[in-house]
C-alpha cells in the first residue's frame, strides 16, 4: 500500500470522509459536495483534488475547501466539485500551520498524492440522488395547531361533554375548537407571518388526541368534517399559508375495521399480514401484537413492510392531498416506519403535488430518514434541548453553538434549512413554564426565529402560554394573553422572520460566543443581518448598523445587551 | 448541554458512532449490532449501556464490546444488544489504561453517563432492515469464465473468423469456446472445489466481449444459445456448482432496437425517457448521449431511473433466472445504477428464487450499494491492490493487514463473507505476470484462499496463466499448464478451501505480522486453522498443530517458512 502513517502532525484517527450520507452528496447533475472531518484547529487549509473517473492522464483540478462546521472537537471542511461528465475521482490535501501537507484517501492518510486507485470514487451522479425539497419549506416558519384547543367558532359541532374554554387540561377533555375557528383566526395567523400551519391529527378516532385513527377516510365531525377541512385549507391558502396534516401511519386504533377483522378472524383474516401479531388468537388483554411504544393496547402497529399496507396508507395520503389540496404531511413516529413506505409515499405524493412536504417526527439523529427519496425535513429536538439549557444558563453560548455544529455534522448541508427547530410541542412541557422568566422566554423566541432551519411554534407559544408535562401542555389557547407586551414583542419577531428572505434563506455564521452572549449573522448575497441574545449578565457587542428589533441598546456601532437581551441589526455596509 | 470536553485522556475527535450504515445494523428482529471507533490503543475496555426506548426508569443493561478491527490508526469495538421490544436507547462507556472513564453519546463525549435524551436511538428494528444474503454465497469460492476463452467443445457453433486456440489475444478475436466446453470441463471445475461459476456476458451482442447487449432475450448462438445455457446450468448444478451471469444493465449496445428507435424517431420515440440523450436528433457521431464511461458511442447508457427501464431489466433478469435456473447475477458497473433499479431487482429476483445472489462490480468502497435491500455482495478490488503490494514486497505483512482492517471499517461485519476478493479479472493484468515469480504466485493464492470473503479466481489463474493488460489478459485457457507442479499446488489449496467449513465461514484473527510474514487464524466453534504466508526472507512461526498444506517445514510446534512459503495448520487443541 502507498499508505504510510506520517508523524502526528495531524491526528490521523480523527480524519474521516464517507463517500455517502452526510459525507458526500450530489448538489446537481454535475456537482458533488464533499466533506472532510479532522481534529479541531489542525488544518490551516484544505483542498480537494479531483478529475473524471475515466480520465487516467489529465491533471487533477483542485478546489479549496471552506471550514463549514466546528464544534470545538472536530472541524468539517466542505467544497463543491463540478465535472461535465459527473464521474468523480478525488482525494484531499490538508496543510497545517507549519505548512506541512497530508493527503487523505480511500486507503487512509498518505504523505504524498495517491495513486488513482486510492482516490475516493463517486462513480456517477444519478439525478435521482440529488436531494430536493420544496422551496417554500426551506426556512419556513410553522405554527402547530391542536384544532380542539385553538378556537371554537362553531358550537354546533362540539362533542358531547365539551368543557368550558379555560377549564383545566385534564387527560381526555375536549374544548370544542374546530376548523371554523382556525378560519376565523386566519387573519391572526397571517399577522404572525407564518408560512405553514401544521395540524395535529384530524381523522376519525375514539380518543381526544386522535393519534389512534379508526377511519382514515373520515375527518372528525367535531372539527368540521371533510368539507370543513377543505374550507380551512382554502381559507389559509387565501392568506398565503400552507397546510400540513399529521399522518399517523405507524399505528392505528384497535377500532380500525382491519384490526377488528384480525381480532375476529385471527390467522384467517385477510389483514393477517397487515399487523404484527405475535400469535393467534389476537388477544387485546394480553396485547400479543406490536403496538405504538410497544405496550399500548389501543394502538396496534401497522406492518409497514406489507405491500397492502403501503398501498393503503399511500392511498390515504394521496386522496386527502388531492381532495383537500394539502401541502404536506408530518409523519408521526417516522423513525419506526419501514423505509419502503417512506420511499413509496414520497414518490406517490410528489406525483400528486410536486412541492409536497414530508416532515418526520424524529427525536434524535434522523439522517437515516432524510435522504433524496425519503423525508425532506425532520423535527430538530436537539435544538430544543440545547436552546433550553442555554436560556436556563446551564450552559453558555459556546456550548449552545457547538451543540448545533455537532448536530449538523450528521446532516447534509442541504438539510439545514429543513431542520424544524422547536421549543416545544404537544409532547413537551411549555418553554415559558420551564424557563419561569418571561423576558428570557422572549429572548429564546428571538433565538429560534433568527436562526436558520424551520422555526416551529406550538399554538400559544407566541403568547408565552404556560403548561407542564402532558396533559397540562395542551391547555386551550389563551387569547387574553395576546395583549401582553411580551406577546407583542414575539409577534413582531415572527412578522419580521416571516417577511425576511435573509432570515429564511441566509447562511449562518458565528459572530461571538462569550459567556451568555451569542451573536451570529445571517447572510444572503443581498443582505446581512446580525442577531444576538444574552442570557448572562449585561454584555456588549460591536454591531454593524441599524438595530431593527430587540431590547438591546445600540449607540454608534456598539450595543449593550441586558440579561435576556436580544437584538437584530442590519449590516448596512454589506455588499454580498 | 451536559457535554463537556474532558482532558485528552481520549482523542475526542477520533470518537465516532453512526447509528446507520456500518455503524449500526440489526442482526435479527430483536438484536442490534453497534460499533464505536476510537483512536488506536486508547481504550482498554469499551461497553455499551442500553435499555428500551420506552423504558424511562429501569437500569441500563450493559454489554462488553470486543475490539473487532484495528488498522493501527483507529480501533473499532463491536457488540450486540438484544431487547425483546427491539427499541433501543444506548450510550458507550470507554475506559483507558489508567482506569478513567469516558462516555460517548449522541451529544458527544461526556465525563458522566448521559441524560436519556442524549443517548443514541435505534427506534425500532424493522425486519426488512436486517441484512440477509444467501447462505451458499458466504465464503463461497467463485471461478470466472469467459466462455469464448475456456474450452471449445462444439466447433459447429464457432463464429466466422475463429482463430486457433492459443493465437495471440488481440482485441476482438474469437476462439470458439462454448457452453458445451464448460460442460465438458464440469469435472475439472468440480475438482477445483468451486461453489460457483461466474460467466462473462452471454447475451447477443455485436462485440466479442459482449458487454454491449443488443438483445437480452437471446443467448449467443456461438456459445450454444438459450438451450445450451440451460444444459450448462443443469450440468453444473449436477456437479454442485452454482451459476452467476453477468447483468450488463448500466448500458446496452447502440444496436439495441430501443436505442435504434430513439435514433430514428428522436424526441418522438417511445424510448425517449429510457436513455440519456443530451439533445435531438440523437447523433452517434457527436455522441450527444450518456454512455458507459462517458465516451463510448457503442454503449448508450440506460436511464435506470425510468420505470419502464427498471421493469424491462428486472423482467430480463427474472426471465433468465426462471428459464435457466440461474443462481445469481453479477451487476456490471453496479455503482452507476440507480438505487431504485437495485432495490426493485432485489425484490423481484428474490420473489423468483429466494437464495439468488446479487453481486456488484464496484472498484472502490461499495458500502452505499451493499444494504439490506440492494446488493448482497461486491467485488473487493481493495484486496487485490493490498495483496499484490504485499506479495511484491512493496509493503509488509502489517500494511497488508491494516489495509484489510481499514477497508472493513466501511462495511457491516455481516458483509465480510460477501466481499469477493480477487487477484485479477478480465479487466486487469494477470497476477502471475505482475509478480513474475511462480512461487510467490502460489503463496499469493494461498493467502487469497485462506482468508475470509468470497475468493474469486479468473479462469487460468489456477494454472498461473500469464497476461498483461487488456486484451492480453484474455488469452485462451492454457490447458497444458494444468500439469505443472504449481497448478497442482493451487488445485490442492482450492480443493481444501472448497471443502473447509472453517475457511468458508470461520472468523478471522491476526496471529503474527512481522516483515514479510503474515499468519492468521480462522475459527469456528468446531475447528481452528492457522494459515501463514511469507514474502520476505525465511522466517519462523510457532504453530499450533499438524500442517495440512504448504511448503513450510514444521517440526514440533515450529515452522520455518522460506521466502514465498506458505502453510495451513490445524489447531488440534481447539475446543471452540
Amino acid at each position: 500500500m502507498e499508505a504510510s502513517n506520517p508523524e502526528p502532525r495531524f491526528t490521523l484517527s480523527a480524519l474521516a470522509h464517507d463517500a455517502d450520507c452526510a459525507g458526500c452528496w450530489p448538489e446537481s447533475g454535475d456537482t458533488l459536495r464533499v466533506r472532510l472531518r479532522c481534529a479541531a484547529g489542525e488544518a490551516a487549509r484544505a483542498e480537494v483534488c479531483y478529475r473524471s473517473l475515466y480520465d487516467h492522464v489529465g491533471p487533477y483540478r483542485s478546489v479549496g475547501m471552506a471550514m463549514a462546521l466546528s464544534d470545538g472537537v472536530s472541524d468539517v471542511f466542505e467544497a463543491s466539485l463540478t465535472l461535465p461528465d459527473y464521474r468523480f475521482r478525488y482525494y484531499f490535501r490538508l496543510t497545517n500551520r507549519a505548512g506541512e501537507d497530508l493527503y487523505y484517501t480511500s486507503d487512509g492518510a498518505m504523505d504524498r498524492p495517491p495513486e488513482e486507485g486510492s482516490c475516493f470514487f463517486y462513480p456517477c451522479i444519478n439525478p435521482a440522488d440529488v436531494p430536493r425539497a420544496p422551496e417554500w419549506a426551506k426556512g419556513a416558519m410553522v405554527y402547530q395547531i391542536w384544532t380542539d384547543r385553538f378556537f371554537n367558532a362553531d358550537p354546533r359541532n362540539d362533542p358531547p361533554g365539551t368543557v368550558p374554554w379555560g377549564a383545566p387540561a385534564g387527560r381526555g377533555v375536549e374544548y370544542g375548537g374546530d376548523f371554523a375557528g382556525i378560519v376565523c383566526q386566519a387573519g391572526y395567523l397571517k399577522g404572525l407571518g407564518v408560512q405553514a400551519v401544521y395540524l395535529n391529527p384530524v381523522f376519525a378516532s375514539p380518543s381526544y388526541h386522535k393519534y389512534d385513527t379508526a377511519d382514515y377516510t373520515r375527518v372528525e365531525d367535531c372539527y368540521g368534517g371533510g368539507e370543513g377541512l377543505k374550507a380551512l385549507v382554502a381559507a389559509l391558502h387565501g392568506a398565503g399559508i400552507r397546510v400540513i396534516l399529521d399522518a399517523v401511519f405507524n399505528h392505528c386504533s384497535n377500532r380500525h375495521p382491519f384490526f377488528r377483522d384480525l381480532v375476529e378472524k385471527g390467522a384467517a383474516s385477510r389483514y393477517r399480514g397487515w399487523f404484527l401479531p405475535r400469535g393467534f388468537p389476537v388477544d387485546e388483554e394480553a396485547v400479543n401484537y406490536d403496538t405504538f411504544a410497544g405496550l399500548v393496547r389501543e394502538m396496534p402497529r401497522w406492518n409497514t413492510a406489507n405491500d397492502g399496507v403501503i398501498d393503503y396508507l399511500c392511498g390515504v395520503a394521496e386522496f386527502w392531498t388531492r381532495e383537500a389540496d394539502l401541502d404536506g404531511w408530518r409523519l408521526d413516529v417516522a423513525d419506526e416506519l419501514n423505509h419502503r413506505l417512506l420511499r413509496r409515499l414520497r414518490e406517490r405524493l410528489e406525483a400528486v403535488k410536486p412541492d409536497v412536504l414530508l416532515l418526520g417526527e424524529i427525536w434524535n439523529h434522523a439522517h437515516r430518514y432524510v435522504t433524496a427519496c425519503q423525508l425532506h425535513a425532520v423535527t430538530n429536538y436537539k435544538f430544543r434541548t440545547a436552546a433550553l439549557d442555554f436560556a436556563l444558563q446551564k450552559t453558555g453560548a459556546r456550548d449552545f453553538w457547538n451543540a448545533g455544529q455537532a448536530n449538523r455534522m450528521y446532516y447534509r448541508t442541504s438539510t439545514y434549512p429543513l431542520l424544524m427547530n422547536l421549543l416545544g410541542s404537544h409532547d413537551t412541557a411549555r418553554f415559558a413554564t420551564l424557563l419561569g422568566d418571561r423576558s428570557a422566554a422572549v429572548a429564546l423566541c428571538a433565538l429560534l426565529l433568527a436562526m436558520d432551519g424551520m422555526p416551529m411554534l406550538y399554538y400559544g407559544d407566541e403568547v408565552l402560554m404556560e403548561g407542564g408535562a402532558d396533559p397540562d401542555n395542551r391547555r386551550a389557547m389563551r387569547w387574553d394573553l395576546t395583549q401582553t407586551p411580551e406577546a407583542a414583542e414575539i409577534r413582531a419577531l415572527m412578522a419580521f422572520r416571516g417577511q425576511s428572505e435573509c432570515l429564511r434563506k441566509g447562511s449562518l455564521r458565528l459572530v461571538k460566543a462569550e459567556g451568555g452572549l451569542l451573536a451570529f449573522s445571517r447572510e444572503t448575497p443581498g443582505s446581512r443581518l446580525v442577531a444576538a441574545v444574552n442570557f448572562g449578565p449585561e454584555a456588549g457587542l460591536e454591531t454593524p448598523g441599524r438595530q431593527l428589533l430587540g431590547n438591546a441598546r445600540t449607540r454608534v456601532g456598539r450595543a449593550e445587551l441586558p440579561r435576556n437581551g436580544y437584538g437584530i441589526w442590519e449590516d448596512e455596509s454589506w455588499s454580498g
